[in-house]
C-alpha cells in the first residue's frame, strides 16, 4: 500500500498492494477476447465468493447502485415487500422499494437490535400477497448482523417469496452461502469486505429470481436481462470500469487462494479482540450482544468527550481512521470497519490509538488492558 | 503509459502515465477532509472543461449511468420528448426516454447523416406540448457531430424547452460551451476525450435544469437533489470510486494545463489527418462531409476484406486497436476514437497499422500516400 492512513471505516477498507497495482495494467478495448477472458476469471471467482451456482455479475456502480439494481429488477408498481428497518442502510432499501412504486411493509426494530425470524414469519402470514422479503444482513450504520438469516431464508422458500439480500458490508467477511440459504438475489460491493477499492457492486441473481426479473419494468441501466445477454458473450453491456475490474480480479484471487472458511475465522477473530478491548475499556458496543456484527464494530462514544475530536486526534496523530455514525447516531457512537485484511496488526494498531486518544482526551481507561485483551485472542 | 496496446477505440482510450498513477494515492474515507478537497479540485476543472458556471456532478457509473441520470431526473411519465435518431447511442437515448414512460417524439434520420435545427424547429412547432430536446451531439456509432447544436440551443430556448444533451464521446475533444449554447443537461464519461480510465460520467446542471428536477419522480440512486444536497458540504451521496476520482482530478489538472482552445485544435488536427489519409487510400468515411466527426472517425471497410480479420492483424502485429461498428453497421464500418491524448504519434502509427494490413490482407493502396498525406497536417 502507497504510505497512507490505516483506513478502519466501515468501508472503503485498506486495499492491498497487488490489487491496488492491478488498476495499472494497461487499458483495453471492453469488447476484446483480453476483456472477455477477465470477465471468464472474475465471473469464476465470484461464484466462489457467493457460494453459489447461479449467474453473477458486476456492475460500475456504488453499492447503494446494487441495491438499486437489485430492487428495480424485482419490484413493480404495487408491490408489497417486506422488509425490515433498523438502521439507515435499511431505511434506504425501504427508500428505494418504494421510489420503484412498491409497496413497502415496513417491519420496524429499535437500533442496535435485529429482526427476527419468527417476527418475520408473522408478518408474511399475515400480509398474504406479499412478493418478497428484501433485508439488509449487516446494518452498517449499527453494527448490527442479522443472525436470522439461513431461518428467513426457509421462510421465504416455504412461502414462495423472494429472498433479496443487501449483503454490502460483509459478504466476503462472514458466512453467506447464497444457494445454501436461498438468498434469490444477493448484493455487495467491492470496497467493503473484499478489500477492493470502491466502485463497482457485486450480484447474485438465482433461477427463481429470474422468472420475476422478466416480468418486471426494469430501468435501462441496470437492466439484467440485458447484462445476461451481453454476460453470454463475456461482457458488459456498457463500458466496464476497467482498473476496478483488473482490481476485482486480483482481489477475488486473493480470497479464493485465502479460502472463505479461513476469512471469516480471520474476520471474527479480529472483531473479537476489538469487542474485548471495548470492554476492558469500559465502553460499550452499541448493538445487542447476540446480533454483534464481526465486520463493524459499532460502539457508544463515551459521555463528556467530542466524537469529531477522538476521530481528529486518531488520524492526526496516530493514522489510524475511524468513523463515527451514521444518520441520527452520528454524535453518539463510532464505528470501526473490520474488513478485508483485517489481521492482528490492524487490529493492535487501531485499539492503541483508540486508547491513547481517549486517554488524552481525559476518559479514564485502564492503561494497556484494552490492548492486553486483543493481544489475548491472536494467541495460538 | 504501462506498455500496452495503442487503444484507438472510440473509448476507452489510451490514458497518460500520470493520470493512470494517480489511482495509486492511499484510499481515503469519502467523509474526510481530504475527500472535501479532492471534490473542490475537480469541480472547478469539471466548470472550466464545461464551459459553465452552473452546478457540476461526478457520478459513479459508465456513460450510459450518465444518460439514464439525465433522463430520469426529467422526464416524468406522459413526457414529450423531441429525440433526433441518427444511430445506435441516439437510440439508445430514445429507449431510456421510453423506459422512464416519456414519450419520445422520435426524429429519425439516415445513419450517417446528422438531424438539423430546421428540421427540429418544425417539429417543436409542431408538438405544441414538448418539454424537452433530447439529443446526442456525437454519435459514436456513425461518427456524426450534430454541427447545429448551437441553433438547437437556441430553438430550445424560443420555445422554453429543456435541452438535454449526451456528449459522451466529444466534450474535451470539441466545442461544447454549456452555458453559451444553452445546453441544461450536458453528460460525458471519463475514458473519451479527458484521457481518464472508465468508470464515472460527468453532469453539468443548469439553473432551468433544476426547476424541472424539482418537479420529476427521481430514480434513488440517480437522484441529482440529493447530490445538489451533498455537493454543499462537498461530497457525494454514495461511496465514490475513490481511484477513479483521483485519475480524473489529474486529468482535468492537465486539461485546465492544456486549454480547451489547444485541445481542440489538436484533435481537429488529428482528425483532419485521419481524413486525409483516409482518402489518399481510397476508404470513404462514413458519415456526411459536413458533419464528420473530429473525435470519433468511421469509415466504410473496402469490400473483399473482412473486418474482425483486419483488427485482428493490426492488433497483434502492430499493437494498434481500432473498433469495427456498433449495432447494425457491425461488419460495415471501421471506427477510430480520436479522443483524450491523441496526437501526430497515435495518428501516424494507426495509419501505418491500417495501410500496411490492408496491403497485407490484398486491398489494393497507393503504399506510403496514407502517411505522407497525414503527415502534411502536422508540418507547421
Amino acid at each position: 500500500m502507497t504510505a497512507g492512513k490505516l483506513i478502519m471505516v466501515p468501508g472503503p477498507t485498506n486495499v492491498p498492494d497487488r490489487v491496488m497495482k492491478a488498476m495499472l495494467k494497461p487499458m483495453i478495448d471492453h469488447r476484446s477476447p483480453e476483456f472477455k477472458a477477465l470477465y471468464a476469471s472474475v465471473t469464476e471467482n465470484l461464484r466462489y465468493l457467493f457460494q453459489t451456482e447461479s449467474d453473477v455479475f458486476v456492475l460500475t456502480v456504488s453499492g447503494t447502485g446494487g441495491v438499486e439494481c437489485m430492487v428495480g429488477n424485482t419490484v413493480n408498481p404495487g408491490d408489497k415487500i417486506v422488509v425490515p428497518v433498523f438502521g439507515l442502510f435499511s431505511e434506504r432499501l425501504k427508500e428505494a422499494i418504494s421510489r420503484k412504486g412498491g409497496r413497502p411493509v415496513e417491519l420496524p426494530s429499535r437500533w442496535g437490535a435485529a429482526p427476527t425470524a419468527d417476527r418475520i414469519k408473522k408478518t408474511v402470514e399475515e400480509e398474504r400477497d406479499t412478493k418478497a422479503i428484501a433485508i439488509v444482513y449487516n446494518e452498517t450504520s449499527t453494527g448490527v448482523s442479522v443472525r436470522d438469516l439461513p431461518e428467513i431464508g426457509d421462510i421465504a422458500k416455504e412461502n414462495n417469496l423472494l429472498l433479496l439480500v443487501d449483503a454490502v458490508s460483509i459478504l466476503g467477511g462472514d458466512e453467506l452461502p447464497v444457494d445454501k440459504w436461498g438468498v434469490d438475489i444477493c448484493v455487495t460491493a467491492s470496497q467493503k469486505c473484499v478489500a477492493c477499492p470502491p466502485g463497482l457492486a457485486l450480484l447474485s441473481v438465482s433461477d427463481r429470481a429470474w422468472e420475476v426479473i422478466g416480468e418486471t419494468e426494469r430501468p435501462y441501466y441496470f437492466d439484467m436481462v440485458e447484462m445476461r445477454r451481453y454476460a453470454e458473450r463475456k461482457e458488459t453491456p456498457f463500458t466496464p470500469a476497467l482498473p476496478l475490474f483488473f482490481a476485482l480480479d486480483e482481489a477475488l484471487e486473493m480470497i479464493s487462494r485465502e479460502g472463505l472458511e479461513n476469512r471469516f475465522e480471520r474476520h471474527k477473530g479480529c472483531s473479537n479482540a476489538f469487542y474485548d478491548a471495548l470492554e476492558a475499556m469500559g465502553l460499550a458496543p452499541f448493538p445487542d450482544r447476540e446480533v454483534r456484527s464481526n465486520t463493524v464494530i459499532a460502539f457508544n462514544k463515551p459521555s463528556g468527550i467530542d466524537n469529531a475530536e477522538v476521530r481528529r486526534v486518531m488520524s492526526d496523530r496516530y493514522n489510524v481512521v475511524i468513523a463515527g455514525g451514521a444518520g441520527k447516531l452520528k454524535d453518539a457512537i463510532f464505528r470501526i470497519g473490520c474488513m478485508g485484511i483485517v489481521s492482528e496488526t490492524e487490529t493492535l494498531l487501531t485499539v492503541n490509538a483508540l486508547e491513547n486518544t481517549l486517554t488524552q482526551l481525559g476518559h479514564q481507561v485502564d492503561r494497556g488492558a484494552a490492548m492486553e485483551a486483543a493481544r489475548r485472542r491472536f494467541r495460538t
